[in-house]
């Protein structure tokens, strides 16, 4: 990947907008810009953070923890906090000749913009919250990046494929994640890119739900919802089915789940509004008479990050663009007997929307 | 656990605060709070708030995903929102006479921060950031919570014993960490408390290395930090050794760090301050000659959390107090050889550290 130039992109961006120095700490955008691979143990807990000034040399700053691991896999150099990124921050924006600090609003905790905006005090700074602004960049994928998800896509599907012919009624739905995180490792990936999601039965109910002790069994629902991480790009399937026969009941949701889903793909082309997207499948499903079985968004965008930018929500009128790449994953969910949901990705092309899978175990039935 | 105890205690806090309504967000603080224990996917992606009020009745707040899991797995009754957290809000909120509504400023985002000031502009409320006021509550183990906190240290122990019969040296590190994991699902653990670290040779300089393809093999430190979760409560532990003979420089540097870690809880015991307990440890390391190669703290809390409050820091001068949970870490990382680590987790008792941990492998060598 050309960080240089991704970064060279983000400093345009940042002199229009009158930004001296940006600090990037969101771990995806990090490696976006950088290839630093880190991930943040949690939300207060930083591994790192970019000093991305609008002229001049970008840096990687992290403490000692992960320097081996910054100077092997990032492209920039890396200098180290000893006593913390705030005082290590004090002396060097000195030396960039700073007026406006950026930061990014939608990952800085309030308490740490408090932080920031002390030391901006101290260097009379102005302090600018930022949004956006490499996520928008990320949201678009260069046709490197989509040679990765498709790859990503194509070995997820190789896994489901081994782990459906492997299923048996008796196996809990945790033995079935285990399986599948054991494959994914087998297999060479980075990593799975979300805990996966095997609920049978009720527990499909659950759009979240956690895998129990309990057997998948026979004749009911079985939703897998899973997805790994190639070079760090995720890829998200979900696939429904049924060991043995299907009941009316199921063939009934399992087709109009199907239809809704094929309705939101054919919908998807350059400059239509991701409400419009999400209303082409919802329609589907609320004139099947289950609309209000049907309560999240139709999908959502995937790259570094598993969910990412843009959701495709009927509340929302942001316009697709070329190269996205998102989901399309209606579902039903009935309380007490399971839910069905199948999820696909897909690219956003001028004039259609173009899938990526190629499984096609139990979709049309 | 008595949810409906520790939110009393919170209650009366808020009132000595003046605060009329606190949201906790913060997924730990949830589940202390009220058992719910849904994890937030990532700080943008929030599984639910809890909306504790001063006076009245509490009401955890989540969204159609998460509806079945929130309702089972809390005592406080669910409402959803369909249309965002904040639109919620606006209509409870009158409910509940509010004048001062309090969030938490270490763990809400910065953008989130400012939608919730328009909200409170709108309701003409005071909006207070607040911080540790749930961490400062678990930060004291109850008897309840010690207890499991002890079955998951030796849950964690029985787990690395079988783990340390099975190694050869042909295994790399990622099937290392594969198999501790697979085990922890054996033994029926919620899960791992963290990816594990599994590094040998040169890698173990590297505090927090990934698990390479590499072979872990023979006469080289291996450094294996791993922990698992039992009902929701952390272990946390790290033993070094070497597969088959280990030179002059492994058994100088492994015994000056045990001897550094034995310090270290030496000096723990109520009312001794983290910065003496960092320092106890810290000095037995420079005093070998390697003080330049233990760039960490000596420790941190464990609860629910696997890094919670308080760290042991030397430049921290908090009090321990009785019945905090910590472990004591210290460590020496030679760049070009690798590292040896030591960890145990400690009780803070009147006049003295309890250990918990009774596994001995290679620890005084």
């Amino acid at each position: 990947m050309d960080y240089q130039k991704r970064r060279r992109l983000l400093k345009e961006k940042l002199r229009r907008k009158n930004i001296d120095v940006l600090l990037v700490a969101q771990p995806e955008n990090r490696r976006y810009l950088s290839g630093y691979q880190a991930d943040d143990h949690s939300a207060q807990e930083s591994s790192g953070v970019l000093l991305i000034p609008a002229r001049g040399r970008s840096v990687l700053l992290t403490d000692f923890r992960y320097q081996v691991q910054a100077e092997q896999q990032s492209d920039l150099p890396v200098t180290l906090y000893r006593r913390g990124l705030l005082q290590l921050l004090q002396t060097l924006l000195g030396e960039y000749n700073t007026r406006t600090l950026g930061f990014e609003s939608d990952y800085t905790l309030y308490s740490t913009s408090v932080k920031l905006a002390a030391l901006a005090k101290r260097l009379h700074l102005d302090l600018a919250p930022c949004d956006n602004l490499v996520e928008s960049m990320r949201i678009v994928k260069e046709e490197a990046e989509l040679a990765v998800i498709r790859e990503s896509v194509a070995l997820n599907e190789q896994i489901f494929t081994n782990l459906f012919s492997s299923l048996s009624p008796e196996m809990s739905e945790r033995q079935v994640a285990r399986t599948i995180e054991n494959m994914a490792f087998e297999a060479g990936c980075d990593g799975i890119s979300f805990a996966p999601i095997v609920a049978a039965g009720p527990s499909g109910a659950m759009p979240h739900a956690h895998p129990s002790a309990s057997p998948i069994g026979r004749e009911r629902p079985i939703t897998i919802d899973m997805g790994v991480r190639l070079n760090g790009y995720c890829s998200d399937m979900t696939r429904n089915f049924v060991l043995g026969d299907p009941d009316d009941t199921y063939l009934a949701v399992h087709r109009l789940v199907r239809k809704a889903q094929i309705a939101g793909i054919k919908a998807i082309r350059e400059g239509v509004s991701v409400g419009q997207v999400d209303r082409a499948a919802r329609e589907v499903i609320a004139k099947g008479g289950y609309g209000k079985y049907f309560g999240h968004a139709l999908g959502h965008g995937v790259g570094l990050a598993v969910h990412e930018d843009p959701r495709l929500s009927g509340r929302s009128r942001r316009k697709l663009r070329r190269d996205m790449v998102v989901t399309v994953e209606p579902g039903i969910y009935l309380p007490g007997w399971g839910g069905v949901r199948l999820e696909n990705m897909v690219i956003v092309r001028e004039d259609h929307g173009e899938v990526i899978n190629r499984d096609q175990t139990w979709l049309d039935i």
